[in-house]
Parts: C-alpha cells; structure tokens; sequence
C-alpha cells in the first residue's frame, strides 16, 4: 500500500504491557529461578530444568563453515568501527586546576538477543562488540530458549560470554536486573525486543542501566533522481520484512521515482509512506523532523548532506544498501527509534563506558577559589566555603 | 554520629511518589497551563499569573558585582573543563567501508534546578555549560517559583537560555516532557531534585531524555595518615550539609585520624561511617563496590591510583577539597547517585551530544558483501540479503 501523505503520529505504546510486566518483575524478585523456569513455561512453552545453556561449546561446533567464516570476518569490521570510534582519557590545566575524565568499561552487562521462531546473531554482534571493544569484563546474554541458534554460541564463545541464559522478553530483562541464583544481576541491559521487553526495560531503568527502549523499526529513504529504483524498491521491501508495524517513508525530488514505485509496491501488505519534495534539503528537514531510525542518502554527493542532519541514528550515504548496516557495514544496527534520535545515538562502544571526572588543586588560582567561596556562601553553604577556604589559607 | 559498620544497603525508594507524580502528569498532559499554575498554588503556595519569568533581564541586573565576578570566572573554568573532554567526529576506512561517526547537539534541552527556600545557580552553571559547549540551541531552565535568584538570572542570560519557567518539582518535568502552551517541550531534561522530580524524570523518561535519577549526595574519601584530620573534619561536615540523607564515608589507614574524627564528629546530628581499612588498595575496592557520586583521595601520589577506580561520579585527589568540584574545579556536581555510577558517568558534554553513525560502501570488499548476505539469508531476511547483493551484482 501507498500513502503520499506522512502520519500524524506513529504511537508505539507499551502501556498494555506495563502490568503484565510488573507482575513478571514481581515475581522474578520474588521466586528468582523458580519464577523463570514458570514463566518460560507459561510463556515460551518450554519446560526447562535450568536457564542456564550449558551446551554452548557443542551446539557452537554445530556452524556452518560458511556461516563460521561469514561471522569471523564481520567481527574484525565491527570491532575496527567501535575501534575507530571510541574515547581516549582527556585532560587538562586551567587556572591552577589539572583536570579530565577517565574512561572506565561496565564491569557488567547483559545482553538481550530477541528470537522466538527466529533467531537473531547479528543483535549480539551488535551489541557483544562495542562491549568488548570498551572493555567490558563480563559479558552475559540471554534468548529465548525456543531456538537456540548454533551461531549465537558461536558468538557467544568468541565474545567471551560468561553465561547464555535461555530466557525470552520480559523475565530476561528482569532476572538480569535483579539477579537470581542462575542469573547474573548486571550493570546495564542492552538490546532489542517486543513491547514486554520495551516495558521491561523502562520499568528496570530506575535500577539499572538501559541503551534505549527499541520500538518497530524505522527507515527514510532521500532519493533524487540519480538512484536507481531498483535498489529503492529492494531497500524497501527488505525494511518491509520486519513486519507491519514498520515505518518506511521515501522522500524524493524525482516524479519517475515515485510512479514506478506506486506501481510496484501498490500491491504490498505494508504501507509505505512515498512523498514528493523539492529539494534533497526539504527532506532533510523533513527527515530531522521524523528522527528516523536508519537514513537512506541516495543521492548525488551525499556526505556533504551529513552537515545538516541532526537526528538520525544510522546513515547509509549514496547507493549503500541500509541492510548493510543490519549486519555488516561497521554502524550498530541497535538505534533509536521512536524518535529518540532527537537525544541519543545508537548502540556504540560509548554505551559500555562512563567518564570519571577528576580534579586536583595543587596550586590553584586565587581567584577560582575566591570565587567558588564566593558562589558556596551566595548558597548558604557555609561548609563547603570553609572546606575550601581553609585548604588554601583562607 | 558514628559508625565503624557500612550499612547493609542504603534505599533511595521515589516509589511513594508516584502515584502522586503520575496524577500531576496526567493534569499537565491534560490542562496544560491551567495545571501548572493549579500546581503552582497548591504545591508551592505561589498565585502566578504565568509560569514565564518575563523580569529576567531586571532581576539579573541585581547581582553583585562580587558575584557577578565569580559567576563569570567559574563559568570560564567550566567551558574550558568540557572543552577539553568534548568528542571529535571520528572516522576510517575499513574492508571497503568509509565509515564514522558525526557528533551533533541535541537541538532543545530544560535544566531544573531545584530550589525552595533555598536557590542553587551553580547547578544552573554545571548543567548549562556542558549544553552549550556541545551546541544545543535552545536551552530552557525551570526553578521554584518562591525565590527566583537574580544569579540564576545571571546565568540564564549567559547561557542565552531562551525561556526561564518559575516551575517547580515533577510539573518542571512534566511540562518539559510533554509541552503546555507557555513551556517548550523538549528532547532531553537535566538536573537533580527531591522524590518528585526523581519520579518525575523516570516516568517522562519514556519519552524524552534524561541525564539519570539522582538521589540524596554521597561522599567517600579515602585518607592515608598524610591527610590532614582538620580538612578531613571540614569536608565531612560540608557534604552534611545537603541534609540528614546525605552518605559521607571515610576509609582509612589511620587510626590516629580514625580517633580524631570521632571525637570531634560524634556528636553532630549526620551519621558519619568511619572505617579502618589496611590499605589504600582495600579503600578503593570498597569504594568501588559503593560507586559513589563523590570520591576523595586525599593520600600520597593519588593520580596512581586511578587507575584502579571503577565506579565513582568525580574524583577529587589528594588535599583537593571535594567542595570546590561542586563551585569552580571543572568537573559537574550533577553526578551518578545510588551506585547508578557503575554504569554512567556525571553530566558532561556528552549528555547533551549523540553519536549519528553513517557508513558508504562505493566499492566494498567482495568477501563483507558476502558475509552479509550469508548471515542475513541465515536469519531468513531474505530481501535484506537481495537488496545488498543487487547493489554489488550478485
């Protein structure tokens, strides 16, 4: 289907699943193992003994070669972006004081790879990686224990990581929040998932850490008239193949473009949302507008359009296939959503470190004391002014 | 006080105050304006005509030239202390790929900065200054309407905040999150407060950014018997003075500071715990379990120890007095509380930045193309795999 007009709104309402999820957290706190071996029976039909996957090393020796060598060579691109990418300690001298951050790994994180008839290996490249490249000691994961993929162990073994635990949305979020005998309590969750996952992890970020709260996916192409429909109407239906609650919106100078579109994709399930701009600039305002998850520039010079971008969380510039930032490019493909871009990037090496700031005052400028003295009395905190001043003769 | 036992576990529970921050949400949602000046009456005694400050430029011109000179050299150390840490885009070339990230500004942020009785500029200051040195554009600042310091307004026109709203607690938060006709809705609120405003910035934090929820203050110093007990005695009694929920810990190797801390403190209304520890080393460790906001280390050659620090909002080292990080150092003193430091930094300039990813494949390497569509095809996206492998002739 066809829309030339864009949505209002694009609700993405977890609301319905709050309750259902506060029971799940409730429980998992309560009754810890037990709570999940329920859940996951109740919920993912499965009667287990133990969360914990204890075949990794077997069920990882099951890959393919093609698959083995596929995933190795896609490991060296992504850990060489978060490489590229990722902070240095800073420092400094201003007036007397010597001061910087120092950039520390989590020690913990936990890592949710959605599954359910599918399974999902790159989700835990995506996010196993920039964890490993910050540093990141232990490394957890869990998926739905319907399926579990010979190349997640695969992964998983590469990564490092402690422990793969079979359990699906909202418990997993939980018993990783929380901890039970199984299940490692960690720092930060991050990942993917349905709407019991998406309240999860609101409802445990009071607790915890949290990358972002990850709706339907989401994709703006910009086209004018050097691209290629062909590619257009691929890179459509494949964003297509996430389901119908995906946004998908082409935005294009060329009129060409959109009637061979409108012929071609008329027919689809999915609504594609196919608009008529003026100029590559118009839709870009119109794409900062919408915060899309990926960003399509397939248009003529396209870096020099990257100036004027403010929220997006991936871009594939000129003919580059967006897909191929879902497995491969180096980019993460766990982005915000719902536009959240207006306040964060996606899933980078950032998100498994914190900056500790430090100061010394070793010999600091009179006035910068003077002052701090100054604004502490200004806010009646006697204290502080005199904890400062006494340190320096005051 | 004193203690010689750290407590078992320290709850910061908002959770009481949800149900009441959830109805004023719902009224501000609802009623806009109308709600905020209803809240205004009924929360903070105050019959406002409107919740803008249109006086600012009036009241600013009421500093004192004393304070005016404070306010503009700390505000100097401060940009020069984000300055120095703030990110560069970053990018590379690898298997084909140009790829890299571009850092850009959130485009509308709100401060709180909380009051009452009491007015706090310097956290106007620490949570303006990261904003404007990443580039924001529109800054807007809310505080309590009882006492509106013409320091804040001194700030406020230095930071070019666009609109100071006389707003108090989670309406602050909520008309931030989610507009009235008079406050601008924005993309990401910053700034510490009472259970309101903490339960607040969880609630909205569904749908816009937050900087984190922060709790009562919280101190550790660790002192080695070079540390002077007087400055000791002073810093413990200046973060007493954030009140009786305030967690002021000292670990050290001395018991000679160990009986003087006592004597003079056992009597003060705060609890101070006071703990024997047989090593620097063993202090650090026990702070990192702690993670706290703030962490002295007043011992011998303290930038060694660093590195061994993994949780904790800002460090001050050696006789720096942790009070000049909350006025002048450089460093914010709107930091991680409730250990939420084992998996954030404090607000930096990066708070108010995201990284966008982008990636440009004109002539990638044959055997990436390859393994995406190998892994895509795995996960059964099949037109993911088709729509990369037309692009590269396959």
């Amino acid at each position: 289907m066809i829309s030339s007009e864009l949505p209002k709104n694009r609700p993405n309402d977890f609301t319905k699943a709050i309750l259902t999820v506060e029971e799940i957290i409730k429980l998992v706190r309560e009754k810890g193992d037990k709570a999940l071996l329920e859940l996951e029976e109740k919920l993912d039909h499965m009667k287990l003994d133990s969360v914990v996957e204890d075949k990794i090393d077997e069920l990882a020796s099951k890959i393919s070669p093609e698959l083995k060598e596929a995933i190795d060579y896609i490991y060296e691109q992504l850990v060489e972006f978060h490489e590229t990418i990722k902070p240095y300690n800073a420092g400094g001298n201003s007036k007397g004081v010597e001061f910087g951050v120092i950039w520390k790994p989590i020690e913990k994180v936990g890592i949710y790879v959605p599954g359910g008839n599918k399974a999902y290996p790159s989700t835990l490249l995506m996010a196993g990686i920039p964890a490993k490249v910050a540093g990141v000691n232990e490394i957890y994961a869990a998926t739905p224990p319907s399926k579990i993929d010979p190349v997640i162990c695969y992964i998983a073994k590469k990564l490092g990581v402690k422990k793969l635990y079979r359990l699906g949305g909202a418990q997993a979020i939980a018993a990783f929040a929380y901890g039970t005998e199984s299940v490692k309590k960690v720092d930060k969750v991050v990942g993917p998932g349905n709407i019991y996952v998406q309240a999860a992890k609101f409802l445990v970020s009071r607790d915890i850490g949290i990358d972002g709260i990850e709706g339907p996916t989401e994709l703006v192409i910009i086209a004018d008239d050097t691209a290629k429909v062909e590619d257009l109407i691929l890179d459509m239906r494949a964003q297509a193949e996430h389901g119908l609650s995906t946004f998908i919106v082409l935005l294009t100078t060329s009129q060409n473009i959109i009637d061979e579109v409108k012929r071609e994709l008329e027919s689809d399930r999915n609504v594609y949302y196919v608009v008529k701009v003026s100029s590559v600039e118009e839709a870009i305002k119109i794409a900062n507008e919408i915060s899309p998850e990926h960003l399509s520039l397939y248009v003529t010079n396209p870096k020099r359009y990257l100036d004027i971008v403010s929220n997006s969380g991936a871009v594939s510039l000129g003919s580059t296939p967006p897909a191929i930032i879902d497995y491969a490019a180096g980019p993460n493909h766990i982005l915000p959503t719902n536009q959240w871009a207006r306040f964060r990037g996606g899933v980078t090496v950032y998100d498994f470190l914190k900056p500790i700031m430090y100061a010394n005052l070793e010999k600091p400028d009179e006035k910068l004391i003077q002052s701090a003295i100054i604004l502490a009395k200004h806010e009646g905190f006697e204290f502080h002014a005199k904890s400062i001043g006494a340190r320096y003769g005051r």
